[in-house]
């Protein structure tokens, strides 16, 4: 495979993965909640209005398997979940808020 | 309307926009011909494999629509069309960059 051919398609899955991401509301709260030191399922599923454990969870996975975030089960008894956002993740969720910054001024400047 | 309620519709709308260029692989290469310099339409209908006039012209429309780029027509004869990034859509190709950015470095980290 040539260089530019794996590149593209390597900013393909990217593209596919940001879409996919920003496209889902429970996606964008769950981010939101980690961001804010909210990290235990059941503090999330308690934070959001409308949010089932179920969603949450296909979520969490989702976010993993994009390794965004990253489970942490501390040993304890009943064991402690955690999820963290990944140094990818902090850069990721750094985006996230670049676009709703520039959101802001845009709405700023047509108001 | 609440303040905050406000704020998140219009956040949904650009998060939308976003989604919306970010998920058509003609849009992305309209913006990247632009941004590199290349403005009139029939220059850019010849550079890229696969464009038809009636795509891009429809890309070129939305990109209007959405003020990231704007039309200019020179009054020669015949009359010079170019298109051009606004100010907001300097920054939103800044975001997308930095999603490619991000890519890269990801790439290079699980390669």
């Amino acid at each position: 495979m040539h260089a530019k051919e794996k590149k593209n398609r390597s900013n393909d899955a990217m593209f596919r993965m940001v879409e996919d991401i920003i496209g889902c509301k429970w996606s964008l709260s769950v981010l939101n909640l980690i961001k804010n030191g909210i990290n235990r399922p059941g503090q999330m599923e308690q934070s959001v209005d409308g949010l089932s454990k179920k969603v949450l969870n296909e979520r969490l996975r989702k976010l993993v398997r994009y390794r965004i975030v990253e489970k942490t089960v501390f040993p304890e008894s009943p064991p402690r979940v955690e999820y963290d956002l990944t140094p990818f993740g902090l850069r990721f969720v750094d985006i996230l808020e670049a676009i709703e910054s520039l959101d802001r001024e845009f709405s700023e400047n047509n108001s």
